[in-house]
C-alpha cells in the first residue's frame, strides 16, 4: 500500500488533476492552497449555471456541506449529480453531520447520488451511519475506533469508499480497511485540517482509478506533511504555513521512511 | 479585574465553549483559527433552516455585518432573535457601520434584539450611537477617545456592554469603564483583527456570565498575543501566524505579568 | 517608468485609497490583507441595497468573477454600472474566462460597463478575446507571449489597459506596451496571487489617473514583493506570509534597483 502511494504521488505531479471544490467559505483558501502544493491545480465554482460546463471538465469534484445554506445545497445536489451519471468521482465531506436535522436531511440527498468517497470525523461518521449520535458542532468528540464499526456498515450501505480521520485513520472499503498513524495532534488546532484531506483525496482520486488506494494516498500524504510542518512549527499558526511547504516539497523517499499505512486483515 | 481574565482563561481551555458565528466572508479562516487556538470550538452556519437548532446546542453567538446582503441579514436576524430568546449571549460586531444607509438599517434591526456584547472601532461605535459620523470603509478614522462618550450612551440606551477597541481598548457596561492597554500597531495592518477580537470575546461570554469581564478577557488575551506576536514578527503577514501560536500558548503568567487592565473611576 | 512606480508608491502610502472588492471567496483574504500591507484601505461589500451608496465613496473597484454566481453577478454589474457613471476606475478579474459558457456570458454583460483595466492570465486573456480558447479551469495553459497579440487586440476594442500577467507580466493600452519581468515562479503555486495583482493594481488606480501607469505600478511592485519573500521562503506557504512583509516594507530603493520594468516600442 506504501508503494501505491508513492506511486501515486508521482502520478498526480505530473497529471496535475483539476479538482472541482463545492465547500465551506471557512476553508476554501487552505484548501485551494494544499491542492496547489501537492501539485494539483483547484477550481471552486458553484453557480448552477455552470455547473454541467464545469463537472465536464474537471478530474474530480469535492462537496463539502460546512457552511451549506438553501441556495448552496442546490448547486451541489446538481453538481453530485452530474458527477455520478458521468462517472467523475465525488468527495462527501460531511461536516457537522448530526447537529441538526437540515444537515442530515441534505446529507440524506446527497447520498442519492453516490458518493465515491465518504471522508469524516469519528462524530460524523457515527451520525450519517444513522448511530443517532449527538455531534458536538464541527469538532469530533468520538475516538476513531467507536466510530469504525459504523464507518463499515457505512461503506456497505453506500458502497463508497469510507474514511474516518483522527488520531489514527481509518479506510473502509467494505470489508478491507488501512489504518494510517500518520499525522500531529496540532493539526486539530487548525481549521479545516479535515477539510484539507477531503481536498486531497479527491485530487488522488482525480488519477487513480481506485478510491481505497485514492483515500489511502491523500490521507497520508496529508498526515506526513503533518508531521514534517509541526518538527518547526511553534503552535497551530506556523503550523498551517509549514503544511503547505511540506506538501510542496513532499519526496518519495519520506512517504517510503515515515508512511505509517497498514491493511488489516481481521 | 486581571485576576478575573487569569481565571477566565483556564476556564475556556477546561470547558471549550462552542461558538458560532455569522461573520464576513474575509475573516471566517481568521476567526475559526484564532477560536481553536485559545481553546474554543468554532462553527459557522447561517442556513435559516437550520438556525433554532444550532444556536440551541451554542454557548455564544457572533453576529459581524462585514459583508452582509439581503440573505444573510435574515440569517443574521433569526440567530439574534433565537438567542435573545433562549439568553444565550450573542455579540454585534458593526462592521463599517456608518458607511452606507443600509449597514444603519441593518443594525438598528438587530438592536432590536438586544446584543450582550458589542465591540467595533471608534468610527463604527460613534455611528452605532447615532452620531452621524461619516466612516471611512471598515477602518477607523476617529480615536477612541473621541469615541468614549458615544459608547458610554450607546451602552445606557442598549444594556449592552460596549467595546470600543483601538490602540487603547475600553469596555464599558453603563457607568464601569475598563481600559485595556494591550496591543500592538501592527495588529491594524492584519484584516480582521477586530472580528478576532469579536470572536474572542464570544468565547469567553461563553463562559463567563458577567459579559463585562468576558469582553475584557476576550480584549486582554487578544492585545497581549498581539503584543508576543509583535516580538517576532517582520511585518503583518508573520504577525498573523505567530498571534495564533502566541494565543495557544498564552500563559496565566504572562497575563499576571504584561496584561495592562485599568478599571477606570471618572 | 520606473520613476512613476516610485512615485505612485509614495502617494499611495499617503493618500490610503479605499478600495472595494467584489471578489471571489477563495482570496477575499489574502487581497484584504495584501492591500493593507501596501498601504491601502480595504472594503468588501456586494450587498445591491447598498451599491451605490458603497461606490460612491470609494476610491477604485475590483469585480472579480472567480466564483461567482447568479446572485453575484447582479452585484457585479450594478457596480460595474455605477463605477463607471461616476468615472471611478474599476478593474475587472475575468478568472476562468473560457471555462464555461456562463463565464463567458457574464463577461459580455460586465464589458459593457467599460472597465478601466483589465488583468488575467494569459488563457483568461484569450479566452476574452474571443480567441475560443479552451481553458484548463483556472491556471493558465498558455504563454503571455502567445497571448500578447490578442491582448492588444482586447485593449483596442474595449478602450481598456489590459494586463497578462506570467512569467512576464504585459501591460498594454492600444499600442503602448510595458514588460515587468519581476516575480517569482513559487507565486504560481498560491492560489490567488493574480487576484492580489488585481487588487493592487486597482489600489494604484486609486490614486493615479493614468490607469497604465497605475497597472504597471501594481504589478512591479508585486513581482518585486514576490522575488524578496521568495528569497527566504521555504515554500509556498511561507512565501505567501513573507510577501505581505515584503509589500509592507517595500522601499523606493528597492524598486529603483531590483524593477524590471521596459517600454516597449515594437
Amino acid at each position: 500500500m506504501k508503494e501505491s502511494v508513492i506511486k501515486n504521488l508521482k502520478i498526480l505531479r505530473e497529471k496535475g488533476p483539476l479538482v472541482q471544490s463545492i465547500t465551506n467559505y471557512v476553508v476554501m483558501n487552505n484548501t485551494a492552497n494544499a491542492l496547489l502544493a501537492i501539485g494539483a491545480s483547484p477550481i471552486m465554482a458553484h453557480a448552477k449555471l455552470e455547473m454541467a460546463d464545469m463537472v465536464k471538465i474537471v478530474n474530480a469534484l469535492v462537496v463539502n456541506i460546512g457552511t451549506l445554506d438553501e441556495f448552496w445545497v442546490d448547486s451541489m445536489l446538481l453538481a453530485a449529480k452530474e458527477a455520478n451519471e458521468r462517472n467523475t468521482p465525488w468527495v462527501l465531506d460531511p461536516v457537522g453531520a448530526g447537529a441538526t436535522p437540515y444537515r442530515n436531511e441534505t446529507l440524506t440527498r446527497l447520498l442519492t447520488f453516490k458518493p465515491t468517497i465518504i471522508r469524516g470525523n469519528a462524530s460524523e461518521i457515527m451520525a450519517l451511519a444513522k448511530a443517532n449520535v449527538q455531534t458536538k458542532g464541527v469538532d469530533s468528540t468520538h475516538s476513531s475506533d467507536e466510530a469504525l464499526a459504523y464507518g463499515k456498515q457505512l461503506s456497505k450501505e453506500t458502497s463508497a469508499v469510507v474514511c474516518i480521520s483522527g488520531a489514527v485513520d481509518y479506510v473502509i472499503d467494505g470489508d478491507k480497511l488501512t489504518k494510517i498513524k500518520n499525522g500531529h495532534e496540532l493539526m486539530g488546532k487548525v481549521t479545516g485540517m479535515g477539510c484539507t484531506a477531503t481536498a486531497l483525496v479527491a485530487a488522488f482520486a482525480g488519477i487513480e482509478p481506485d478510491p481505497y488506494r485514492a483515500t489511502v494516498a491523500g490521507m497520508t500524504t496529508l498526515g506526513l506533511a503533518g508531521e514534517i510542518a509541526a518538527r518547526k512549527a511553534e503552535g497551530p499558526g506556523t503550523l498551517q504555513l509549514y503544511l503547505y511547504d511540506a506538501l510542496y516539497h513532499l519526496k518519495e523517499s519520506e512517504v517510503k521512511q515515515w508512511a505509517k499505512v497498514e491493511e488489516s486483515h481481521d
